[in-house]
Protein backbone atom coordinates (compact mmCIF):
# COMPACT_ATOMS: atom_id res chain seq x y z
CA UNK A 1 0.00 0.00 0.00
CA UNK A 2 0.95 3.97 -0.98
CA UNK A 3 1.46 5.66 2.21
CA UNK A 4 1.98 9.25 3.90
CA UNK A 5 2.54 11.34 6.59
CA UNK A 6 0.54 15.02 7.20
CA UNK A 7 -0.29 17.66 9.38
CA UNK A 8 -4.38 18.84 8.70
CA UNK A 9 -4.16 22.46 9.74
CA UNK A 10 -6.90 24.02 11.76
CA UNK A 11 -10.29 23.97 10.43
CA UNK A 12 -9.77 28.20 9.37
CA UNK A 13 -6.94 27.52 7.41
CA UNK A 14 -7.97 24.55 5.61
CA UNK A 15 -11.55 26.50 4.30
CA UNK A 16 -9.53 29.08 3.30
CA UNK A 17 -7.51 26.80 1.33
CA UNK A 18 -10.38 25.07 -0.32
CA UNK A 19 -11.68 28.28 -1.21
CA UNK A 20 -8.89 28.34 -3.82
CA UNK A 21 -8.36 24.97 -4.41
CA UNK A 22 -11.69 24.12 -5.46
CA UNK A 23 -10.66 26.33 -8.67
CA UNK A 24 -6.89 25.82 -8.73
CA UNK A 25 -6.08 22.46 -7.23
CA UNK A 26 -7.14 19.19 -9.76
CA UNK A 27 -6.53 17.01 -6.05
CA UNK A 28 -9.44 18.84 -4.49
CA UNK A 29 -11.32 16.03 -3.55
CA UNK A 30 -8.80 13.24 -3.31
CA UNK A 31 -7.49 15.04 0.80
CA UNK A 32 -8.19 17.83 2.89
CA UNK A 33 -5.46 20.73 2.88
CA UNK A 34 -2.47 19.42 4.54
CA UNK A 35 1.72 19.75 4.99
CA UNK A 36 3.16 17.02 3.94
CA UNK A 37 5.53 15.59 5.98
CA UNK A 38 6.64 12.52 4.19
CA UNK A 39 5.95 11.88 0.87
CA UNK A 40 4.21 8.72 -0.69
CA UNK A 41 6.00 5.59 0.05
CA UNK A 42 5.18 2.19 -0.11
CA UNK A 43 4.96 -0.68 2.63
CA UNK A 44 3.01 -3.64 3.14
CA UNK A 45 0.47 -4.68 5.40
CA UNK A 46 2.70 -6.14 7.89
CA UNK A 47 4.97 -3.49 8.28
CA UNK A 48 2.68 -0.66 9.28
CA UNK A 49 2.60 -1.90 12.74
CA UNK A 50 6.18 -1.73 13.02
CA UNK A 51 5.84 2.18 11.40
CA UNK A 52 2.79 3.10 13.85
CA UNK A 53 5.47 2.11 17.10
CA UNK A 54 7.96 4.11 15.06
CA UNK A 55 5.32 6.83 14.57
CA UNK A 56 4.09 6.60 18.61
CA UNK A 57 7.82 6.90 19.44
CA UNK A 58 8.80 9.65 17.18
CA UNK A 59 5.36 11.84 18.06
CA UNK A 60 5.98 11.52 22.34
CA UNK A 61 9.68 13.37 21.30
CA UNK A 62 7.61 16.71 20.59
CA UNK A 63 5.58 19.05 22.17
CA UNK A 64 2.73 20.83 19.84
CA UNK A 65 4.47 23.56 18.45
CA UNK A 66 3.63 26.81 16.58
CA UNK A 67 2.86 26.87 13.25
CA UNK A 68 3.70 30.76 11.06
CA UNK A 69 2.20 30.72 7.71
CA UNK A 70 3.81 33.57 6.12
CA UNK A 71 2.38 34.17 2.47
CA UNK A 72 1.69 33.42 -0.78
CA UNK A 73 4.02 31.30 -2.44
CA UNK A 74 5.01 29.78 -5.65
CA UNK A 75 7.89 26.71 -6.73
CA UNK A 76 8.20 28.36 -10.49
CA UNK A 77 10.03 27.83 -12.83
CA UNK A 78 10.26 24.30 -10.96
CA UNK A 79 6.87 23.94 -11.47
CA UNK A 80 3.89 25.60 -11.45
CA UNK A 81 2.12 24.90 -8.20
CA UNK A 82 0.83 27.92 -5.75
CA UNK A 83 0.78 27.39 -2.08
CA UNK A 84 0.85 28.56 1.42
CA UNK A 85 4.05 29.04 2.88
CA UNK A 86 4.97 27.96 6.03
CA UNK A 87 8.04 28.91 7.97
CA UNK A 88 9.89 26.35 8.44
CA UNK A 89 11.06 25.69 12.57
CA UNK A 90 13.48 23.29 14.52
CA UNK A 91 10.62 21.10 15.26
CA UNK A 92 8.96 20.92 11.39
CA UNK A 93 12.75 20.32 10.40
CA UNK A 94 13.46 17.84 12.92
CA UNK A 95 9.85 15.58 12.41
CA UNK A 96 10.66 15.43 8.88
CA UNK A 97 14.62 14.27 9.18
CA UNK A 98 12.53 11.52 11.85
CA UNK A 99 10.24 10.33 9.56
CA UNK A 100 12.77 10.00 6.91
CA UNK A 101 15.56 8.42 8.84
CA UNK A 102 13.51 5.87 11.06
CA UNK A 103 10.65 5.07 8.51
CA UNK A 104 10.97 3.09 5.14
CA UNK A 105 11.03 4.96 1.44
CA UNK A 106 14.47 6.01 1.43
CA UNK A 107 15.62 9.83 1.00
CA UNK A 108 13.72 12.79 0.78
CA UNK A 109 13.45 13.99 -2.96
CA UNK A 110 13.52 17.13 -2.28
CA UNK A 111 15.05 19.99 0.28
CA UNK A 112 11.91 20.24 2.52
CA UNK A 113 9.84 23.55 1.92
CA UNK A 114 6.71 23.04 4.13
CA UNK A 115 3.70 23.85 2.31
CA UNK A 116 -0.33 23.88 1.92
CA UNK A 117 -0.76 23.86 -1.59
CA UNK A 118 -3.78 25.81 -2.71
CA UNK A 119 -3.44 25.62 -7.03
CA UNK A 120 -1.16 22.92 -9.03
CA UNK A 121 -0.58 21.60 -12.74
CA UNK A 122 -1.49 25.37 -13.90
CA UNK A 123 -1.01 26.28 -17.04
CA UNK A 124 1.89 29.15 -17.40
CA UNK A 125 -0.93 31.94 -18.30
CA UNK A 126 -3.67 30.63 -15.67
CA UNK A 127 0.16 30.17 -13.43
CA UNK A 128 1.05 33.77 -13.64
CA UNK A 129 -2.39 35.29 -13.32
CA UNK A 130 -3.67 33.43 -10.65
CA UNK A 131 -0.31 33.67 -8.52
CA UNK A 132 -0.55 37.45 -9.48
CA UNK A 133 -3.74 37.78 -7.53
CA UNK A 134 -3.31 35.90 -4.53
CA UNK A 135 0.44 37.14 -3.91
CA UNK A 136 -1.65 40.47 -3.47
CA UNK A 137 -4.08 39.44 -1.32
CA UNK A 138 -1.47 37.49 1.38
CA UNK A 139 -1.90 35.30 4.31
CA UNK A 140 -0.01 35.85 7.88
CA UNK A 141 -1.92 33.00 10.19
CA UNK A 142 -0.45 30.97 13.32
CA UNK A 143 -1.86 28.23 14.62
CA UNK A 144 -0.62 25.21 16.89
CA UNK A 145 0.20 22.21 15.92
CA UNK A 146 -0.51 19.24 17.69
CA UNK A 147 -0.86 16.32 15.88
CA UNK A 148 0.16 14.17 12.55
CA UNK A 149 -1.63 11.62 10.51
CA UNK A 150 -0.21 8.53 8.77
CA UNK A 151 -2.20 8.12 5.47
CA UNK A 152 -2.98 5.16 2.86
CA UNK A 153 -3.96 5.91 -0.84
CA UNK A 154 -6.84 4.34 -2.49
CA UNK A 155 -6.87 3.07 -5.93
CA UNK A 156 -9.16 6.21 -7.02
CA UNK A 157 -5.80 8.70 -6.13
CA UNK A 158 -7.90 9.71 -2.89
CA UNK A 159 -6.50 9.28 0.93
CA UNK A 160 -8.02 7.61 4.15
CA UNK A 161 -6.59 8.41 7.50
CA UNK A 162 -4.96 5.43 8.82
CA UNK A 163 -3.97 6.82 12.08
CA UNK A 164 -3.22 10.06 14.01
CA UNK A 165 -0.32 10.94 16.70
CA UNK A 166 -0.49 13.30 19.40
CA UNK A 167 2.70 15.24 20.02
CA UNK A 168 4.23 14.51 23.25
CA UNK A 169 1.69 12.20 24.27
CA UNK A 170 1.94 9.07 26.47
CA UNK B 1 -17.78 22.91 14.42
CA UNK B 2 -19.80 19.60 12.89
CA UNK B 3 -18.28 16.42 14.17
CA UNK B 4 -19.20 12.74 13.22
CA UNK B 5 -17.88 8.98 14.11
CA UNK B 6 -16.80 6.63 11.32
CA UNK B 7 -15.36 3.23 10.96
CA UNK B 8 -12.81 3.30 7.79
CA UNK B 9 -13.01 -0.60 6.06
CA UNK B 10 -10.15 -2.08 4.83
CA UNK B 11 -8.91 -0.57 1.67
CA UNK B 12 -9.85 -3.87 0.04
CA UNK B 13 -13.22 -2.78 1.07
CA UNK B 14 -13.28 0.66 0.71
CA UNK B 15 -12.01 0.18 -3.37
CA UNK B 16 -14.61 -2.09 -3.56
CA UNK B 17 -17.34 0.28 -2.50
CA UNK B 18 -15.89 3.35 -4.61
CA UNK B 19 -15.96 1.55 -7.67
CA UNK B 20 -19.70 1.90 -6.98
CA UNK B 21 -19.67 4.85 -5.81
CA UNK B 22 -17.79 6.59 -7.99
CA UNK B 23 -21.00 6.45 -10.12
CA UNK B 24 -24.21 6.34 -7.56
CA UNK B 25 -22.99 8.71 -4.38
CA UNK B 26 -23.16 12.32 -4.75
CA UNK B 27 -21.07 12.35 -1.70
CA UNK B 28 -18.02 10.37 -2.99
CA UNK B 29 -15.22 12.91 -2.97
CA UNK B 30 -16.49 14.00 0.60
CA UNK B 31 -15.39 11.07 2.55
CA UNK B 32 -13.90 7.67 2.04
CA UNK B 33 -16.40 4.54 2.21
CA UNK B 34 -17.26 4.64 5.82
CA UNK B 35 -19.84 2.76 8.58
CA UNK B 36 -21.32 5.67 10.58
CA UNK B 37 -21.14 5.15 14.09
CA UNK B 38 -22.36 8.23 15.46
CA UNK B 39 -24.04 11.51 13.02
CA UNK B 40 -23.06 14.25 12.88
CA UNK B 41 -23.34 16.69 15.80
CA UNK B 42 -22.38 20.05 16.89
CA UNK B 43 -19.65 20.61 19.35
CA UNK B 44 -17.22 23.67 20.15
CA UNK B 45 -13.42 23.50 20.19
CA UNK B 46 -13.28 23.80 23.92
CA UNK B 47 -15.08 20.69 23.85
CA UNK B 48 -13.64 18.89 21.42
CA UNK B 49 -10.82 17.69 24.60
CA UNK B 50 -13.40 16.52 26.60
CA UNK B 51 -14.65 14.18 24.04
CA UNK B 52 -11.74 12.74 22.66
CA UNK B 53 -11.10 12.26 26.50
CA UNK B 54 -14.22 9.97 26.46
CA UNK B 55 -13.52 8.36 23.15
CA UNK B 56 -10.73 7.10 24.46
CA UNK B 57 -11.81 5.93 27.78
CA UNK B 58 -14.53 4.16 25.49
CA UNK B 59 -12.20 2.79 22.96
CA UNK B 60 -10.29 0.98 25.80
CA UNK B 61 -13.44 -0.87 26.70
CA UNK B 62 -13.47 -2.85 23.51
CA UNK B 63 -11.46 -5.09 22.00
CA UNK B 64 -10.84 -5.41 18.06
CA UNK B 65 -13.70 -7.52 16.60
CA UNK B 66 -14.84 -9.45 13.21
CA UNK B 67 -17.02 -7.13 10.68
CA UNK B 68 -19.25 -9.13 8.53
CA UNK B 69 -20.59 -7.73 5.26
CA UNK B 70 -23.39 -10.33 3.79
CA UNK B 71 -24.97 -8.15 1.26
CA UNK B 72 -26.00 -5.26 -1.00
CA UNK B 73 -29.27 -4.09 0.68
CA UNK B 74 -31.53 -0.23 0.05
CA UNK B 75 -33.19 1.74 2.29
CA UNK B 76 -36.33 2.02 0.03
CA UNK B 77 -38.93 2.94 0.50
CA UNK B 78 -37.64 5.20 3.37
CA UNK B 79 -35.25 6.48 0.66
CA UNK B 80 -33.19 5.52 -2.26
CA UNK B 81 -29.96 4.35 -0.40
CA UNK B 82 -28.09 1.44 -1.77
CA UNK B 83 -25.60 -0.17 0.83
CA UNK B 84 -23.26 -2.78 2.07
CA UNK B 85 -24.82 -4.12 4.98
CA UNK B 86 -22.58 -5.02 7.90
CA UNK B 87 -23.99 -7.71 9.84
CA UNK B 88 -24.52 -5.80 13.48
CA UNK B 89 -22.88 -7.50 16.42
CA UNK B 90 -22.87 -7.11 20.18
CA UNK B 91 -20.03 -4.69 19.31
CA UNK B 92 -21.32 -2.84 17.32
CA UNK B 93 -24.39 -1.95 18.67
CA UNK B 94 -22.57 -1.49 22.17
CA UNK B 95 -20.09 1.01 20.90
CA UNK B 96 -22.88 2.86 18.95
CA UNK B 97 -24.98 3.12 22.13
CA UNK B 98 -21.67 4.51 23.94
CA UNK B 99 -21.35 7.01 21.58
CA UNK B 100 -24.66 8.68 21.95
CA UNK B 101 -25.06 8.09 25.52
CA UNK B 102 -21.66 9.70 26.51
CA UNK B 103 -21.51 12.19 24.06
CA UNK B 104 -23.79 15.50 23.32
CA UNK B 105 -25.64 15.62 20.71
CA UNK B 106 -29.00 13.79 21.96
CA UNK B 107 -30.45 10.52 20.90
CA UNK B 108 -30.22 8.87 17.15
CA UNK B 109 -32.91 9.56 14.59
CA UNK B 110 -33.02 6.35 13.76
CA UNK B 111 -32.77 2.54 14.63
CA UNK B 112 -28.92 1.93 13.94
CA UNK B 113 -28.36 -0.54 10.88
CA UNK B 114 -25.10 -0.61 10.08
CA UNK B 115 -24.54 -0.30 6.36
CA UNK B 116 -21.55 1.09 4.01
CA UNK B 117 -23.49 3.48 1.77
CA UNK B 118 -22.10 2.54 -2.31
CA UNK B 119 -25.27 4.81 -3.69
CA UNK B 120 -27.66 7.53 -2.80
CA UNK B 121 -29.56 10.31 -3.81
CA UNK B 122 -30.92 8.41 -7.54
CA UNK B 123 -33.82 8.48 -9.09
CA UNK B 124 -36.40 5.96 -8.47
CA UNK B 125 -35.98 4.43 -12.00
CA UNK B 126 -31.97 4.69 -11.47
CA UNK B 127 -32.58 3.16 -7.83
CA UNK B 128 -34.07 -0.16 -8.95
CA UNK B 129 -32.22 -0.82 -12.12
CA UNK B 130 -28.69 -0.01 -10.38
CA UNK B 131 -30.12 -1.74 -7.21
CA UNK B 132 -31.56 -5.01 -9.50
CA UNK B 133 -27.92 -5.25 -10.85
CA UNK B 134 -26.32 -4.83 -7.76
CA UNK B 135 -28.08 -7.08 -5.85
CA UNK B 136 -27.18 -10.17 -7.72
CA UNK B 137 -23.53 -9.52 -7.69
CA UNK B 138 -23.67 -9.97 -3.71
CA UNK B 139 -21.05 -9.26 -1.27
CA UNK B 140 -19.66 -11.69 1.54
CA UNK B 141 -16.47 -10.54 3.35
CA UNK B 142 -15.28 -10.68 6.92
CA UNK B 143 -12.70 -8.45 8.14
CA UNK B 144 -11.44 -7.10 11.57
CA UNK B 145 -12.06 -3.49 12.89
CA UNK B 146 -9.48 -2.13 15.46
CA UNK B 147 -10.46 1.46 15.03
CA UNK B 148 -12.80 4.33 14.69
CA UNK B 149 -12.10 7.90 14.07
CA UNK B 150 -13.36 11.45 14.54
CA UNK B 151 -14.16 13.92 12.00
CA UNK B 152 -14.92 17.37 11.24
CA UNK B 153 -16.52 19.04 8.61
CA UNK B 154 -15.00 21.69 6.41
CA UNK B 155 -16.99 24.43 4.92
CA UNK B 156 -17.23 22.41 1.92
CA UNK B 157 -18.58 19.71 3.27
CA UNK B 158 -16.12 17.34 3.20
CA UNK B 159 -14.40 15.48 6.22
CA UNK B 160 -11.25 15.77 8.00
CA UNK B 161 -9.72 13.10 10.38
CA UNK B 162 -9.15 14.80 13.99
CA UNK B 163 -8.25 11.60 15.46
CA UNK B 164 -7.84 8.15 15.77
CA UNK B 165 -9.01 5.56 18.33
CA UNK B 166 -7.66 2.14 18.58
CA UNK B 167 -9.87 -0.57 20.21
CA UNK B 168 -8.42 -2.01 24.03
CA UNK B 169 -5.13 0.03 23.65
CA UNK B 170 -4.18 1.68 27.05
Amino acid sequence: MKYGIVIFPSKQLQDLANSYRKRYDPHYALISPHITLKHVFESSNDEVKDITKKLDHIARKFKPFKLHVSKVSSFQPVNNTIYFKVETSPELEQLHRDLYSELPGGDPEYAFVPHITIGQKLSNDEHSDVYGQLRMLGIDHEEVVDRFHLLYQLDNGSWTVYETFRLGEE
